[in-house]
């Protein structure tokens, strides 16, 4: 370990995708930047979610919030998975998911829309990314980049919101095909220039988020969401950043993302860290999976939890430390705090 | 195959779940009495849904419905399952989900749960089971039973309504443990009480529905909901009725749903039938898996899925075609006619 001692947590974190070896597991979580630390509410107070996505001081303000709020050893965009869109001629609002002016449903609506250069429909995103990584520079931590995932991304626009059961999004793939893959084709397109250029901005790491992946069968995650993924995966310029997939519920799919090409599956609290580690650990690092409503636990519980996380995942090249979902509004910050600190001490 | 051309719909059913020969699968569907159904919408107009669960001569129509209009061969009783907890003390309304009028979350509500005699506190039940027996035994047609399991009552009552995470449900989990393994062991014991009371009046199998169980972690389920399961199994009368455990969003957990000592295991669509039948077939009977959104593809494909999950189940000692999930109101009733058409033909 003597050299390791002295990783940086970018050291840490990119070698840890990458199935380099390391002292111990890197820690970040999902939705780190969110409404259960009253400063990001302080930040966000009086703006919409649309207004705080678009300005920048705001946006880079928050970002780097749960580094020494709550101990966070990676920094991830403060964005949306839908910022691309209404650059693609779509209307939508937040209410708080979102939310369309007109659900995507006919031929002529998707066959209208656009693929903009990302750097031109919304610049805002990468001097973000050029301001973070000008901050963190010196502290050597790593920026993560992010993108909505075309499956879900599909799911919101074609369902017109979120739903429980997305009947109208399911009813379109059974009853009209070629519609939903000539969405999915266009979504996919615009993904690999807005990853492409995140990348090119600064991101020194990539997470695709399928959160909705996880409604379709194992045979429809086959046919409908591996070739987005697979193809994502291999158009985008990775230039050394990893690659990290995260499919929410896809603890029945857990084969299908090892095999997506991503150097890190990011698993849900539902996904076995043990199975997935002996069974796809050799090719893949993996991330995750502490259900975010566990931070409600002792300090000692939760570092008991992340003990066997780590030793679950131990067979696997590289581990990540993260949650199995998005921190809550009602997450506890002493929560948090008692995480990254429990996986600190794992050195 | 000789004798078995002449099987009734209630021996193929009955024997399918104790995994004994048959001609081929029995179908019938999860929430097949149901909004889909415009005979259903005209008995129910007018009346809300509580006064629907305790109207006797309606109940028993929309039950039997499906069994000419969409041609299933099982009954289930139409119920809610919260119909048995006003009777616990709880006051709650439909909207259209379950809502507590004041949510569980001290211990003196616990404390103060009743377990009643359910023949007293929801006679309605029984009468409405006495009935479809009295109309099914010519046909021979299996009248199931059903009950909500502890775990998904609890998550309900704690969380005051359903919920996207049942956040509060899952501090409670963390931070009161015995409070809530309290409430657990309450509606187990109402549960007992109710299934026994359903078997003696005429119910000649039993489903329990534990429609928020997938929420929890693998080593959470072993914890908190795998006993529930265990002690009702081993606690009803079941005087040869069998008991069919479904667990929603449970692909995870399919190991410990065998484990339970139910004769059937009921499957989420996310659950690979293939897997099952080959891991834990021999040991219990296997019922669903189609997702009721893909009762929206053609007739033919509809075929294509029914062949398809019969082949993935046939190592399983038995099977019951039924879906992954309940009807939704959107299901269209020739894509249900379609399933039950293709079940028959498997013959």
């Amino acid at each position: 370990m003597g050299a390791m001692a002295e990783l940086t947590p970018e050291d840490r974190f990119l070698r840890s995708c990458r199935g380099e070896e390391v002292d111990r597991p890197p820690v970040w979580l999902m939705r780190q930047a969110g409404r259960y630390l009253p400063e990001y509410r302080a930040v966000r107070e009086g703006v919409s979610f649309l207004e705080m996505c678009r300005d920048v001081e705001r946006a880079v303000t928050v970002s780097l919030q749960p580094i020494d709020l709550v101990g966070s050893e990676a920094v991830i965009l403060f964005q949306d998975i839908f910022t691309p869109i209404p650059g693609m001629g779509v209307e939508l609002d937040f209410s708080p998911g979102p939310v369309m002016a007109e659900p995507l449903r006919r031929a002529d609506q998707i066959a209208g829309l656009r693929v903009p250069d990302p750097r031109e429909s919304v610049p805002f995103v990468f001097e973000i990314i050029r301001t973070l990584r000008q901050a963190l520079e010196s502290r050597r931590i790593p920026l993560l980049g992010f993108a909505g995932a075309p499956f879900t991304l599909a799911a919101y626009m074609v369902e017109g919101s979120g739903s429980k059961d997305f009947a109208t999004l399911k009813t379109m793939m059974h009853r009209e095909p070629a519609l939903l893959r000539q969405l999915l084709a266009t979504l996919t397109e615009m993904t690999v220039g807005y990853i492409d250029a995140q990348i090119e901005a600064g991101a020194q790491a990539v997470q695709l988020f399928d959160t909705w992946a996880g409604l379709l069968s194992p045979d429809e995650y086959r046919e409908w969401i591996s070739p987005t993924h697979q193809e994502i995966v291999q158009r985008i310029q990775k230039n050394g950043a990893p690659f990290i997939l995260y499919v929410n519920n896809g603890a029945h799919v857990v084969e299908e993302m090892a095999q997506s090409g991503a150097d890190v599956i990011s698993l849900d609290w539902r996904a076995s860290l043990s199975d997935a580690a002996a069974r796809f650990g050799e090719g893949v690092s993996l991330q995750g999976n502490l259900d975010p409503c566990a931070l409600a636990a002792s300090p000692e519980q939760i570092r008991d939890r992340v003990q066997a996380m780590a030793r679950d995942a131990a067979p696997a090249r590289g581990y990540i430390a993260n949650l199995g979902h998005g921190c809550l509004p009602g997450t506890p910050v002493e929560g948090v705090r008692a995480f990254t600190e429990a996986v600190r001490s794992l050195g």
